[in-house]
């Protein structure tokens, strides 16, 4: 199976080390919209200009497209499910049918299969939702993220006038996850859930009060959320700060039970050292079961809920069912 | 959707209850090898002879099948996939080869669909041990399970001269599973991931020595592992083990980045207040992805890795992408 990478950061460079973890998928090259003479990739495959990608056509299996979600990939992705089967990771939440519609039209009419909305959220915290609520329709859902960095929240603060640099943790408050873990239900506000810590390198003389005040009281981003803000140099930044964990948890409780008398708890979680080398492992995984589909004459858009778990492995059914099972 | 369970013991009770929950599940009907006079459901739902059920042919779009998987599943499963589409719960690891090919042969013969084992392990954990295993191929896979009663084992004590009554708890090692979760990747025996706790009920002046030494020195069921034996009366023991509480996890730790400098935790976790609803909860969701796969025209035997997750839900694609996804 040959792949490739339409666009090459961190993502990116995560299904370039998770390709090298799977024996069946050959990495073809790298596409990127900047110079290719600029671009060095850690394992040496070669860089192309993405306008040149058509010229592949023929060589790639599946195109792996590694955009932003807020411009990138709405116009990405159709354009290159018209030439390609494609997996892409588009994750803004309410705006998923709006792209599942434009792909799947592209994807349709080329009689390509295209994989949106894959990775972790969305992706594997979705398959847990989907298969948690199937078996137990009468429960909540709690989604839990981190603690982790997130990279739009770091953004965010950098935006802001005398930043140098900043990093930003999503961190779960430990009392709401033992009360969701302990099956008592609770009703919990945005506050409750989660608190975000930030770490700041500020420019020489600036003013931290004003800094520390914009960050906590940013809408959207911080001002329903128990912030913390700690000024701190470039070098702890560097020693301190350097890597891009995150993980979280979604957790299910439900009653079965004539009288409901029965609690069930159904918790999946992930603790990443590397949030885009996680990422990049479940789209190579999920990339392989695109193509897979594909050759049994699938076309058009599909999320992680259409994909039988077994197009994910390597191994044949047999195995699977002889070692897993 | 039209269902019907067959074999009504805990399992059965436990799908009864589950379909009170699933608006798009019917229950026809009860179907035992006892005297239907002697069954009372526990929702009133009818009883019929296991022998007549070939009269329900076009009355039940698929069959739950409750069986022991020594030797009732072995024999029922291929020769009612004759006449139905079914699901069972079929749980010896060992035999799941043997028993999917003689399914398989049964089914497709007739053009019906057979799930085997499905509910949680094996089912939920298998699906987590293949969707973790898939992401990070260079990794560790590790099972716990409990802290939970295990019917085989209580089974086992009860058999022992002098036993009255008995309750088997598995309960993992904490420190292992603290290893295990912190990914140093330990390696572990068999004594050193769980402990067997048992509670007995021994007949008046029985030799409580024997029946403690008995439990311990058992091959297979408890020589190796650590084992405690506490002798309780029978009032005791309807007070405080009454229940059948169950679960554990599946986790996977594997490394990804060019040098493996990063590590990764996935863990898939169930705190079950009752295996048997929890499990009947779980076919009742996977009854469900039977029919809707039939109803697409396939047959022969299937195994939950060959499910895609929306066809265990009631929701329709586009519900799942907007709310689930």
């Amino acid at each position: 199976m040959k792949t490739a990478i339409y666009g090459y950061g961190n993502l990116g460079r995560g299904i370039e080390s998770a390709v090298q973890q799977n024996d069946d998928i050959e990495l073809v090259g790298v596409f990127t919209r900047r110079d290719p003479a600029t671009v060095k990739t850690v394992t040496g495959v070669p860089v192309y200009m993405a306008e040149n990608i058509l010229a592949f056509k023929d060589q790639i299996d599946v195109l792996v497209i590694c955009g932003g979600s807020a411009t990138d990939l709405p116009e990405m992705t159709p354009v290159l499910a018209r030439n390609f089967n494609v997996v892409d990771s588009f994750d803004t939440h309410a705006k998923i049918p709006e792209h599942f519609a434009a792909v799947d039209a592209a994807a349709k009419e080329s009689g390509h299969l295209a994989l949106i909305s894959a990775g972790w959220d969305p992706g594997m915290f979705s398959l847990n939702r989907l298969y948690a609520s199937s078996i137990l329709p009468e429960g909540a859902d709690y989604t839990f993220w981190g603690r982790g960095v997130s990279q739009g929240h770091s953004d965010a603060i950098r935006r802001i006038e005398g930043v140098l640099d900043a990093r930003q943790y999503t961190v779960p408050v430990q009392s709401a996850l033992d009360a969701v873990r302990a099956g008592k239900n609770p009703e919990l506000t945005t506050r409750e859930k989660h608190l975000r810590e930030c770490y700041v390198v500020a420019e020489e003389g600036a003013d931290l009060a004003r800094i520390e005040n914009e960050i906590k009281t940013m809408p959207n981003y911080f001002a329903d959320y128990d912030t913390t803000v700690t000024f701190i140099t470039a070098e702890e930044m560097k020693a301190n700060h350097a890597e891009l964990p995150h993980g979280g948890s979604v957790i299910r409780t439900g009653k079965t039970g004539i009288n409901k008398e029965h609690t069930h708890v159904i918790e999946y979680s992930l603790k990443l050292d590397s949030n885009p080398e996680f990422t990049g492992s479940a789209l190579a995984a999920f990339a392989r079961a695109v193509c897979k589909k594909h050759a049994r004459g699938e076309s058009g858009c599909i999320t992680v809920f259409d994909i039988a778990p077994a197009d994910l492995s390597p191994l044949s059914d047999e195995e699977l069912r002889s070692h897993m099972l």
